[in-house]
């Protein structure tokens, strides 16, 4: 797989997952940084219905597997460090 | 909702989820940082059975309300940064 391409292909999820994969809409997950396995897993779930949403069903149904295996490594590629508070 | 009595009750989360949210298990994502409502809506679905999951359904069973509320808030109230590779 390929990230770069994947970057490309992730223009169309900034909307709602923001630019950097940091969630910009409040019902969606950040991605920035999901283990590839598991964005891989939720992608052909909502691309083969086991995972339903009204919008991410439309958004999967026309990806390749090439595609998904792009977008998972271009989001798992985003280096996310976590703080929990005090 | 409480993020301290949220951060208690995840304690039984961080086998898969990691002590800070960032997944130690590479099927399971990383909860640190996510959106308040998506979480809640999540722990809601493994829940209620609309979205499934051998280990979450599971877990998701026998929590109230107010679980569900604090462990969102506890999740979503670790700072995330996420920087994309050049």
């Amino acid at each position: 797989q390929d990230a770069q391409v994947g970057r490309q292909k992730a223009q169309a999820c900034a909307v709602c997952h923001g630019p950097q994969g940091i969630a910009t809409a409040p019902d969606a997950p950040n991605l920035a940084g999901q283990p590839e396995v598991y964005l891989t897993a939720q992608l052909r779930a909502y691309r083969d219905g086991t995972r339903k949403h009204e919008i991410m069903s439309v958004m999967a149904k026309p990806l390749s597997d090439a595609d998904i295996a792009n977008l998972a490594a271009w989001f798992a590629s985003i280096k996310v460090e976590a703080q929990a508070p005090r």
